[in-house]
């Protein structure tokens, strides 16, 4: 038995039915024409696309994508398709694949690993499965499994002991930093064990705060990775099987760490702008290292006539700032605009001035100052219909170190998940393949600028130490206690952990952002705003 | 054998684990000493108060929540304790009861039915148990349930088979309009059908978007109620049961429902000032019929010395508005500010008349006015440390006709799940009780006025239509077609529902509100912001 299996890497877009169904047969016509593929497996869910969130509660919706999967079965002969839909059944509704051919359904299968952690939601919406599946195809036997599935050693032990020679799966698996090498280590762990060869075919592209990152690919029975998609972008491979061995085949390298971190964000933007139907982006240029990276990201996203940049210096500003800020946008070949801000300002304190008569200045100044900026860029944003990109990294979001309706007004925050210290890397990083950011911007102490001589460091440690408090904290659910015994300052740990505490609020209204880390701020970090809790 | 059975209908704030433990001991004391009772059941996780969210994921919280239930053992002798919290065993949380009674344990229930729908993600946090538990105490055979148990049959049989003669169940059951009629029909049905009495403690407060009615009660055998405690209000009180017959007890009446809306809403607004320490709060206040009924909300809320009123007019703020505006602020004993807002558009006209040279007035030039607002604000609420109340509706806020970061500025959305036509009759209902709102805010057309003789209707269905429209779509998920079939006309409805599809980016960002529908927006609706489907 030769068996040629393609796999179809696809962005989809969510919700919109009509186009993934075209995209699936477009892919499947391919796959039998051009690559001489007998059976063409695609991503999890992919008749909707994933995460669908609470559409899937909607029943036109689901019939529409339940009635799409059926009228596929007769839109392409000659290769049979797996295609992933959320299947409803007498009042139930199951994550499920469906293996179409000539007309006629082969297979069905239900998931039977439903996460429902982290960014996951999965029993919200399905009842779980509770059968293997398997199916004679060309006379090779081929179970089936999705997603979670595979990270469960005992649903492909029951697959194999029903029959199966070789697993198909379906995966909406997102990306974060180093994600790609522990599902690789643990789904070829789980075949190995097995003794059974496995197909992984990954959704790809950006969804709000997720990025899937492809890499889909085929381990043989000893878990040896035999083929590998490429990272980040569409694709459609075909790999042959002889008997249930997949011949050896391309493996397109992984990104390291840094590289890997870049493209997720550069993907991001590109898909949130692209399917969101923005003619742009723009966002203020302040000189500093945020705003470079992020002008950084969207200019290699979108390209540089697609973005524009808005300088807004105050009497704060120091001159190498609106300088550096100059140099950026020109080395990108971005359009931009100065607009000082003094005017509003001086309107606002004006007109502020009986109410607050007889108060000393303090942080509401500052906002002040911040949320002319916001009212600018939103101004520009809403006539031209480019979307407004926020300049905040995970660092200022974590502890509040940001201006609501200010610095955070925007549509979408791409460097959200980026703690401070890995902004400085992946700027770097961006400054080897071209040097576009000023040095000076790199290694000056970091300020926001709105007030006199103001440094990052006089109200928050050195990001050197906040931000693996931050991790610890944040992302791995430390208590006060475990990190000072960890090294460090009891002061310091109080500090960082106090202001996280105290500005859930900011999260809860700031723009969705990308997904980087093993924990971001969004559906990842479901926190009360009203809580007693203090973690220290 | 005669039992005094303690309904602890109490206020938690969540998190605050200490504060807590310290109202249990209170409460128990309390129910000891001046009601007599043996034992006192408090509501659902009452350690750590309902929802705690991702706090459940964080070690440090769970172990100190552990180690409060089982401190409490000893804290108070002469009655036993039903405490509700998050049991961590061997890797696993439950959702648990604890019965406590002289330094004992009694017994320890694991919740069964963990809901993951709505507002609810208990599957995120718990495993469930899954067995009945059933303890002797002074001759009875008692059984606990807690909260989703008692809405299915199963797990109340199995508890009776076990041998329980009564049952004590814990809750954390929101309110939402016409919710106490569910919750207690559904209750005392299975009650009825298993001939078993029971005793219903909720929870009371706001937290965030929810709101807990409390209404705790006694039903007997016959699924008759025999003791009601009051609605949005703590109270500890005792009902005595001779065998497993509960004595016929005072029953509080229930409100109507207009009533115990706009007690909700009071009841939400003063919990989200108390529990997250703001000194009082501020409001914009415009003429219109949206921000007149906050500002009687906020009043009856905080008291008129903790509110405040800032009345923004511009060009097109017609004469009536400011005058109604501070006829308000007058009848409700409110301090007041009146700041026009033209320097500040004028200076952002200027600032941006570059940029916008050439390019039509569009719906940009009114959002400037909005931000503007906005900006004061939150200036205001920034110096003085109140809450900045936004004054949008649940109209408003499906179709989005609101500015980010203008009149959506804020850190409370009180009325964001009330529809304009219930706006009208909250305000109504506020005027029975005295008449604050002029009569003429209530009929004149509603308006933005961010244009010339703006009125809602130029853009919008009239909300006779429109809300019915948005109900079906937004809580009901009905489709278009089902909608059209109801006899709405086929252009209002397209136009409804592509202003909902296309505005989820704006609820996103949205401050918290309080949830008094069946379907908030909110942690109730959950829709991806970059999205394919189209409702129409």
């Amino acid at each position: 038995m030769s068996l040629k299996i393609a796999l179809a890497q696809i962005n989809f877009l969510i919700g919109n039915i009509a186009a993934n169904v075209n995209n699936i047969v477009e892919a499947a016509i391919h796959a039998r024409d051009e690559l001489g593929a007998d059976i063409i497996v695609f991503p999890e869910l992919t008749i909707t696309g994933y995460p669908a969130e609470d559409l899937l509660l909607r029943p036109d919706f689901i019939t529409a994508a339940n009635n799409a999967v059926y009228q596929l079965a007769d839109r392409v002969a000659g290769i049979a398709l797996v295609v992933g839909f959320p299947e409803y059944e007498a009042g139930k509704l199951y994550n499920s694949a469906m293996v179409l051919h000539q007309g006629v359904i082969l297979a069905c299968y239900r998931k039977q690993a439903l996460p429902n952690y982290g960014v996951f939601d999965e029993q919200r919406y399905f009842s779980a499965g509770n059968q293997p599946c398997v199916f004679e195809f060309n006379g090779a036997f081929i179970g089936l499994t999705i997603c979670e599935d595979v990270w469960q050693m005992g649903i492909i032990d029951a697959t194999k002991k029903a029959g199966a020679e070789l697993l198909l799966t379906l995966n909406a698996s997102p990306f974060n930093s180093g994600k790609i090498h522990q599902r690789e280590a643990i789904v070829c762990h789980q075949v190995r064990a097995a003794q059974i060869p496995l197909v992984y075919v990954n959704q790809v592209g950006g969804q709000d705060e997720l990025i899937f990152d492809g890499a889909s690919f085929v381990a043989d029975q000893q878990g040896d990775i035999v083929f590998r998609a490429a990272e980040f972008r569409e694709q459609i491979s075909v790999v042959e099987f002889d008997g249930n061995r997949p011949v050896k085949s391309t493996c397109a390298p992984l990104y390291n760490e840094i590289s890997s971190e870049y493209l997720a964000l550069v993907l991001g933007i590109k898909d949130y702008v692209r399917k969101n139907g923005f003619q742009g982006a723009i966002l203020g240029l302040s000189g500093g290292i945020d705003s470079a990276l992020v002008l950084a990201l969207a200019v290699d996203a979108l390209g540089h006539d697609k973005v524009e940049a808005v300088l807004m210096p105050s009497r704060y500003t120091q001159d190498m700032s609106l300088e550096d800020a100059i140099l950026e946008a020109e080395a990108f070949g971005v359009k931009y605009h100065i607009i000082p801000i003094e005017p509003a300002v001086n309107a606002f304190t004006g007109m502020l001035a009986e109410v607050f008569a007889g108060t000393a200045k303090d942080t509401t100044e500052e906002n002040i100052q911040a949320r002319c900026r916001g009212v600018i860029l939103m101004a520009i944003s809403n006539k031209q219909g480019k979307l407004l990109l926020t300049t905040g990294n995970k660092s200022e979001m974590s502890v509040g170190y940001a201006t609501l309706y200010g610095d955070m007004a925007g549509g979408f925050a791409p460097i959200k998940d980026v703690p401070k210290l890995l902004v400085y890397q992946l700027a770097r990083y961006r400054n080897s393949l071209s040097e576009v950011i000023p040095e000076r911007v790199i290694i000056r102490p970091p300020s926001a600028e709105l007030a006199p001589d103001q440094i990052d460091e006089d109200s928050l440690p050195p990001y050197e130490v906040l931000d693996p408090i931050l991790e610890r904290y944040v992302e791995l659910d430390q208590s006060a206690e475990e990190i000072i015994a960890a090294g460090f300052k009891r002061e310091d740990v109080a500090r960082a952990i106090t202001l996280v505490d105290r500005n859930e609020y900011k999260r809860r209204q700031s723009p969705p952002g990308i997904r980087i880390t093993a924990r971001a701020f969004g559906r990842d970090r479901r926190y009360p705003i009203t809580s007693g809790y203090r973690g220290i």
